[in-house]
């Protein structure tokens, strides 16, 4: 394919997408598909001889479709949205046309220097803290990684190579190994299971601390845990506070916490992955309160701020804590101005080497959305949810499981998890709509979860209406 | 913007992308500007209002490609290749517009299913041993990575969670912290650098082993290594076998090394990241001799086999290895079909939660392609190095470092690491052609990689007379 058909093709798939987009209500929102679906419907092997375009492009229809769950679907609810806007994916073919791989500064410089002004944009949006921004003297800055997973995992090795090095200065005789034995990390027991992940792959020990009756962690349960493991020799590093749990969407009280682990010498990594896009907001900004406590602030503006995946900002107060941990310099990647204090490397900051151009995304949808576009869209959704809150509550049958604070409802019958379990079943069995379950304090939960760009007061309305119907369906049959 | 402003906007962003190919040799390939100097050129704050997509758009040339690093030009011969092709964008804006996020096979079954049926299609070309292949009864497969770095750092962290559950099923009292203080991975000392850092991560010892006067690990130099660490109350775990090494593309010993690995129950992974995609030519294939020794390999087709970044194919002989050593199942990411056996959830094979549907740009570029498309690519680029190679051959001022296989060539002026140093200095300063460094044997080395899609034989003459021309002024300068 030269440029010319590109020019042709490229037209057509534009047309393309917008059709998906345009239409996307028509489609069934999770897929009929049994496992292995796939395989018997293309060839076993790849062909031999190069085929058109045309074949390609009608498999779509005929291949891929039927085994899609269309996540941008105003009828999909399940986990938490995935972000998704048009802006974003013209930023991305232009991102795929430059291709640049910029792991370093001299690997592509407006690379590596519009992420550093994106996340200095994001996190004056988001009121953070002066010393989590890089402006052009600051200790701090911000980076994008792939997932909240990844941003947790970094910040988890910077500690440990931190606090390594810290009790190494006092003791040059202590082995690394025989420190990072006695070291312990925590979070809260709603916390994501990237968090328990992160605590396996750095090998060291993770402990979950109790939430209270808001699944909130409080100041009290840690300072309770961190006692008794001093207590029996072990060396506490690591906190990773939830803001926004993945179960209830529920908010670890960092105004309590943050000054215990500063107190402690423990890195505290705050983990915000869906509900930092809310901070934008004033009236949502006081959730982040405590944050001047935290080493590193992490949330995913591809969960709920229009930027298409992967884009995960993370911020530290000190980039050197994070580079010392992975620093790495063989010569084929040395250049001219590394050492100029001026220039990011951010293949210090993450695992991969690699990375693509992924603050053009941010910066076609900030400006073209602008910070109340952005903050009217983060609103929407609150609203929503709220909406559907309201209709759940006027339903004597059911409950709400967990306070309504953004676009979660946590919701269920009241009666058994068994019960609950059936209609979860029921629903995602008639295809209509798409929800994933939790489990809050032993009960089997439903989550509703607003997620499409084009989710309306209607689809809300339609989707409880359903919910409700195959609710009574359900205690009808139950009664006979 | 709404969908019908997309169809305009996305086609004008189409021949944006289209043009900027067509005439990208007429940019100059490596930037002029000092670091800093994209923050004055936009504001310091994200916009309050909407922008329009025209004032976005006008930015590209203003704010973003005088800072572009072209990978994509036919003068930019540095590093390695990273991969480009129409068919994989078109694939890419399918992606995007799909935006599914595939951490499970009920997330998006298309999304699983399409990768598990590519990495087969992918291993059948590269004729990888059955035992690598899901098929619909295997016990191995493949996954998509982001990068090699990545997949090297799954790899150890598969082996050192193997190792530590073998050992302690003999030895049930001895702690996981006493046993990885014990372990031991090895890697060439040619290996890439993110070798090492799997190593910092992971928590384990990293020795290298030191390479033949082919920049090759033979299997005497690991047997000698072994001996003395077990002598010394080490366990060796994992063996990192390099496949066309950064510096040199050379090539570790497989069949002499996979032996040993096996024989002393030592993880042998082997990173192809550049050369992999060469092995789909017969002609190339021996190089990947003693594959049937490896427990898992990786190589990145967004180098090399036209799938744009990120795209990096990994391979394991025993999937469990691999899935049991990060699995963690919380009720939200449950799904019905998750115990039939038939289902792969990806989410257990990687670092990140999240993942996009990148096999579409697989199936996009093989079949637009075809084998044969793929391999005529491969030989042209191998032409192109081997040409390259010859008009340096003919030059006696010059050396060649390293054997020429396949598309790197490392030549240097005979003489001091100080005159290459100043060469390099002067290529790179002229903004003509784009090259980075090496280190071999002690000596500073000049890299000439083919990279671009678009070089053509016109373009690597072009390049050595530049060079010829430069070592011509410098060589005349040092005389007087």
């Amino acid at each position: 394919m030269d440029a010319a058909e590109f020019r042709r093709r490229g037209k057509e798939m534009v047309d393309y997408v917008a059709d998906y987009l345009e239409n996307i209500e028509k489609r069934q929102v999770y897929p009929d598909v049994e496992p292995g679906y796939l395989r018997s419907l293309i060839p076993e092997e790849a062909p031999l001889e190069a085929e058109s375009y045309e074949d390609v492009v009608k498999d779509i229809e005929r291949v891929i479709m039927p085994g899609v769950t269309h996540w941008h679907s105003p009828y999909f609810y399940a986990y938490f949205p995935t972000a998704h806007s048009f802006p974003a994916m013209l930023a991305d073919m232009l991102c795929g046309a430059i291709g640049c791989i910029g792991f370093s500064w001299a690997a592509s410089p407006a690379c590596t220097e519009l992420e550093t002004v994106m996340l200095d944009w994001l996190g004056k949006m988001l009121k953070l803290p002066e010393d989590f921004l890089a402006g052009t003297e600051g200790s701090g800055g911000g980076v994008i990684q792939g997932t909240a997973s990844e941003a947790t995992l970094i910040a988890l090795l910077a500690a440990r190579s931190k606090i390594v090095k810290l009790i190494q200065t006092d003791h040059p005789d202590r082995s690394e190994t025989d420190i990072i034995s006695k070291l312990v990390a925590y979070s809260s027991d709603q916390a994501h299971s990237s968090v328990e992940r992160a605590g396996l792959i750095g090998g060291v020990r993770m402990k979950k601390i109790p939430t209270d009756s808001k699944f909130s962690v409080r100041g009290a349960a840690l300072q309770k845990v961190l006692e008794e493991d001093r207590a029996a020799g072990l060396i506490p590093f690591f906190f990773c506070a939830t803001l926004g749990t993945t179960p209830s969407c529920a908010f670890d009280c960092i105004t309590e916490l943050g000054p215990i682990c500063n107190a402690e010498k423990i890195w505290m990594h705050i983990d915000a992955a869906y509900a930092g896009s809310a901070f934008i907001c004033p009236e949502f900004r006081p959730l982040l309160n405590g944050i001047e406590f935290a080493d590193s602030f992490n949330f995913n503006p591809h969960k709920w701020l229009l930027v298409n995946f992967d884009c995960s900002a993370m911020w530290v107060k000190k980039r050197s804590d994070i580079i010392g941990a992975f620093k790495i310099e063989p010569l084929y990647l040395k250049h001219d101005h590394q050492e100029s204090g001026l220039v990011t490397d951010y293949r210090h900051w993450q695992i991969p080497l690699g990375r693509r151009f992924r603050s053009l995304k941010m910066w076609f949808v900030f400006r073209m959305y602008g910070l109340k576009g952005l903050q009217a869209y983060i609103r929407k959704h609150v609203g929503l949810a709220k909406e559907f809150e309201s209709l759940v509550k006027a339903d004597q049958r059911f409950e709400i499981s967990a306070d309504v604070v953004l676009g979660l409802v946590c919701f269920r019958l009241k009666g058994s998890n068994e019960l609950n379990e059936i209609l979860l079943k029921r629903i995602n069995s008639a295809r209509k709509i798409h929800l994933v379950p939790c489990q809050l304090a032993g009960k089997f939960v439903l989550r509703f979860a607003v997620c499409a760009r084009t989710t309306e007061s209607r689809h809300v309305r339609e989707a409880w209406s359903h919910i409700s119907h195959l609710a009574s369906e359900l205690l009808q049959e139950l009664r006979h």
